[in-house]
């Protein structure tokens, strides 16, 4: 009998904001799989502890998921950790995959997931509050009322073709690339549109910054941050 | 002293995607406010209770929300709900204000939220799961990789200017509407386009539907079925 998969999300930041079902899974679970070189580099799993303190026992599986752009390289790496992952399942280890945020919106664990899943394995997903719902939530703001629409965007990619979105636009992990959103922000602003900018780095944890306007966004805030823009 | 107005997202069904700070703000308040006519009748009651059985034995507030489009009947009916909240806030009540899914996407609390901030009251938001993120992780999709956006529309108002948008759509609450999604759906694979199409109806619920491809999508599933276009 194999063990079982499970990808958790853990949330922006907030131990709080773990999901009862995510606490369950976390404590059953025999390994972690952590998507980074140590325990303390990595967020999901500093986040998860101050809920779960019992995970601090459990063995853990670090691994490594490279951020780039290379699709060759990539795909080797992930069916190389794949490998490893199915080793363990084997061996009837029930694991659980730790992800900032949700598993399902640009999270890493869905290359494994579906690799695990295609050759024949249980795997499953626990839900996570995405950050925007929680930088939503600090700032009192609504995403969406009634007809209004709600875009979620990759900050780090080409930006440009969101400005004509109606409704809500997110821009996620803008990281780096905060300067040039912002630039392309201003020149909304200067064709006419009137625009309210909100942006959170490090949403709920304890060097959390909220910036209100886009005068005052910083255009070094990094990579957790994220910015609103109505 | 007056009490604390909290807004609790109680996710979109299954009772153990509450979260940990959810469960704690049901446990400590004084006063619920159902927008319902009963308990029977609210789903947010009906999922919390099955997390945090003590809700059983607070009190309630039955408030009516209609689901109207008039502004000025509606805002007429907004300021008579937050009197009445605002009532129970000056009597050092600590209220809490259940919402499915999450309080800052398409939630009526934020009617009610801002009217008290508006007038000097302490007022909070936490966050909730929302529906789209518990029918990926039921379906094992993502919903975005790498570059991919997401759009959030709502599925009850005119969908027609959402079918240019790249990446993941996502119909909320289609309800009655989901005769129109479909035909538009089908107009869009007639002219050429390929479309995944998911649903899911009632998600984590007894009375779950899931509905994978565009020939098996219901026209009748429901209020709360959301539809997923990638």
């Amino acid at each position: 009998m194999a063990g079982i998969l499970v990808g958790v999300g853990v949330g922006p930041g907030d131990p709080e904001l773990l999901t009862i079902k995510a606490c369950r899974a976390l404590k059953a679970c025999d390994l972690l799989v952590l998507p980074a070189k140590t325990k303390e580099k990595c967020y999901a799993y500093q986040i998860a502890v101050q809920a779960v303190p019992q995970l601090a026992e459990k063995a853990c599986l670090y691994m490594d998921f490279p951020m780039i752009k290379d699709q060759k390289a990539l795909d080797a790496q992930m069916d190389q950790n794949t490998k490893e992952i199915i080793s363990w399942l084997n061996k009837n280890e029930n694991i659980v995959f730790v992800t900032i945020g949700d598993p399902s919106i640009y999270a890493t664990y869905h290359y494994i997931y579906r690799r695990v899943v295609a050759q024949g394995y249980e795997a499953k997903i626990i839900s996570g509050i995405p950050s925007f719902l929680a930088v939503a939530a600090r700032l009192g703001i609504s995403l969406a009322d009634r007809d209004q629409q709600i875009h979620v965007i990759p900050g780090s990619y080409d930006t440009e073709n969101a400005k004509d979105y109606p409704g809500t636009r997110i821009y996620m992990k803008a990281g780096k690339s905060l300067a040039h959103l912002k630039a392309g922000l201003q020149r909304e602003v200067e064709s006419g549109k009137t625009l309210e900018v909100y942006a959170v780095a490090n949403c709920g944890m304890e060097n959390e910054k909220v910036m209100i306007g886009l005068d005052v966004l910083e255009e070094d805030a990094g990579y957790l941050t994220t910015v609103i823009v109505k």
